[in-house]
């Protein structure tokens, strides 16, 4: 199947010269949806992954999924001030300013083996911070699944040089804005 | 099985006086995980649903793999200013102040049964809001299910005043803060 097909092209959201990506297009149709699950299913289902992790809000549509047909745990990385438990938390710069995303600090036992899932791998930035989160926790990351890969943006460099065991899929490739 | 005591009890958040049920706690026990998205699934698929909408952004993790589940399309509601495509909105009433929720347009089709599933029913102000939201572009709301009910606050009354014909689904009640 050909997932890219299923993605709505926005230009000029959420500014100018930015194309969005828009996966709510795939959502509206049931093998689509299904087929991107199975294929992160298929990848990472021989890991013995403990927990997934979804990263909010869009990475829950995928994360949650998966987690339900592997049977495995499910935890979440929110933003700051939302969660209710202890916390650790992570800052990271944006291209003006910082973001914090935080993770309860029972989300994750010592030792599982983690694999994050999300809707999209854009500079890293956000994954890169969700990574440390989970080496704060203990955890060990297996794999991290994405939906759409924005090659020129080079996320996936900068998250294989903080650690190059990183096992990373993406289903859809975008090589430019053009495209 | 019994749901509440996967739900973690926590006084005192957001703020002083109330108390806090925290999801995050079931998510990590797989098989309560599965009996929550399974129960939803036992009492809703006979209803030939053929849009389930999720509320951003607890409400992705139980909607999201119950459409997974029944092979439905996936449509969601987000907070002011986050969908790209254009949009229907809906205002609603905070204790202080007020809030709005977005939808895309063309998420639902004039005349799809609609399920909304939710991690909540507290006062039900975002729910009806989002039933307006369906009702304005046309669909069918043929049911609600919530993780969690706070019975005390009145939501379902709210609710099915505005529509007696909802179907209303809670799997854990609370009658009171202090329970």
């Amino acid at each position: 199947m050909d997932l890219k097909q299923h993605i709505r092209r926005i230009p000029d959201f959420p500014k100018k010269g930015i194309v969005f990506r828009d996966i709510t297009t795939l959502l509206q149709n049931p093998e689509a949806f299904r087929y991107t699950i199975d294929k992160f299913a298929e990848r990472f289902q021989k890991k013995s992954i403990d927990t997934i992790v979804g990263i909010e809000s869009r990475g829950f549509i995928f994360a949650a999924p998966l987690a339900y047909k592997l049977g495995t745990e499910f935890a979440i990385i929110r933003k700051k001030g939302k969660l209710p438990y202890k916390i650790v938390s992570e800052e990271y710069e944006l291209e003006y300013g910082k973001d914090c995303i935080e993770m309860h600090e029972d989300a994750i036992e010592d030792g599982q083996t983690v694999l994050f899932v999300d809707d999209l791998l854009a500079t890293g930035g956000t994954m890169l911070a969700a990574a440390r989160l989970v080496d704060k926790l203990g955890g060990e990351v297996a794999g991290m699944g994405f939906v759409v890969e924005l090659d020129f943006l080079k996320g996936r460099e900068k998250l294989l040089k903080y650690n190059p065991n990183y096992d990373i899929l993406s289903l859809v490739h975008y090589k430019s804005e053009a495209e």
